[in-house]
């Protein structure tokens, strides 16, 4: 084993890194790319499903941009995947069925708990992934960080969420109860891929060991650091909407 | 009633134009934009329904893909309804429901079915929408004729379709017979939009006469010449995939 000179992309990380552990990182990189498009790809099916049972043809036509939007956001971060020599398709069919079993326990019964479903699964999804994207190279980094704040989705389901929560105390209390059993079904994503999937809980250590919160926080308090940290996000989401986390 | 001078995009139209026509003019180029706005929608919805069911990755990312075309080429469509003073949500709404009945009488079994019916039932659509965008101000033809061009979604479905049925006699046969109740129950939306959007047909007389096959075709011919065309041309996208039509 060799110690060789870093790659410009490794450039600035601690000393003694290896051609081993070049292909290691550029491996989790590539699973959390993977994750990212996959995540992107759901959103694009979910978004289209949405336009296709909206109640107006304004959400309709608007829905099915996010949904657009949401096939290049992927596509650039399959395109990320190839620059930095993985296989995009391999990436994203690591992740095929991620989100099934999320899906499958939180069938939404009205448009309400629809909005409000994609606001708070891709909420938790998001975050965790920006998080995760801390432990990147730079290039993949600013990417993925660039793509999951295209949150225009987002607004929708907060404008009308708002507009719909604050003249109605009722479908607040019901909503603001799908929202926690939502986020803990989230969260619980979140846990079992980081049980499945080391390469991801090398990427959260490595990014909170970059950006400490305070100078207390050590290494394997990550997982815990995260979970505080996607609650927190979670409460002042809901927050918005004038529902209680 | 006075006549008053041409405005530019209606220069070149017989004389006596007058105020009047050009205000029918304008609401049947709106009435064509809203119905190929409509198709794309309808396109949109399709294809990310095939994405959401094709068989492999690579299928699903290409057809997520198209779907994100189809909504680029309706918003393409919209701002032209905007750019000449209609109202784009109004427009589309005219056509809300334009191919649920064609929908309901020809559900795909298969996924070879499925591709089929994209392909015969985009091709009858579009060409319609082709030949009356002939009778359509310079711009507005201009915008429809290259966003119906952009068929990269038939491409698709050719070069499957023909992959799997060369090498299957039965599969042939089957989606042979296929096309033609397909074919049959496209040219009957073509044939009920004629009887209820005399717009349409407007149009369509105007576009046939100005682009004469021959010499002898006359304006009240235009519906007789436009079925031929139209079964002209699925005749040879069938013969494309080596189908009988």
């Amino acid at each position: 084993m060799t110690t060789i000179p870093s790659r410009p992309e490794t450039a600035g990380r601690p000393a003694g890194h290896t051609e081993e552990s070049s292909a290691l990182e550029l491996a989790d990189a590539v699973e959390l790319l993977g994750l990212v498009a996959q995540l992107e790809h759901v959103a694009f099916g979910r978004l289209a499903a949405d336009a296709a049972l909206a109640p107006t043809i304004e959400q309709r036509l608007e829905l099915s941009r996010f949904a657009a939007g949401a096939v290049v956001r992927r596509d650039r971060i399959l395109a990320r995947i190839t620059e930095i020599g993985g296989d995009p398709v391999e990436a994203v069919r690591e992740y095929d069925h991620v989100l099934d079993d999320f899906d499958a326990r939180t069938q939404p019964s009205t448009w309400w708990e629809r909005l409000l479903k994609a606001y708070v699964g891709y909420g938790v999804a998001d975050d965790f992934c920006r998080m995760a994207a801390e432990g990147l190279d730079e290039g993949s980094r600013a990417i993925v960080l660039e793509v999951l704040d295209d949150a225009s989705h987002a607004e929708l389901a907060v404008a009308e969420l708002d507009a719909a929560g604050s003249a109605d105390g009722v479908l607040t209390a019901r909503l603001a109860l799908w929202g926690r059993r939502l986020v803990g079904e989230a969260l619980g994503v979140v846990q079992r891929l980081l049980v499945q999937r080391p390469a991801l809980v090398r990427l959260v250590a490595l990014g909170s060991a970059r950006t400490p919160v305070d100078g207390s926080a050590p290494a394997n308090g990550a997982p815990t650091k995260l979970f505080g940290e996607l609650t927190a996000a979670h409460t002042r989401r809901m927050a918005r909407l004038g529902l209680t986390a």
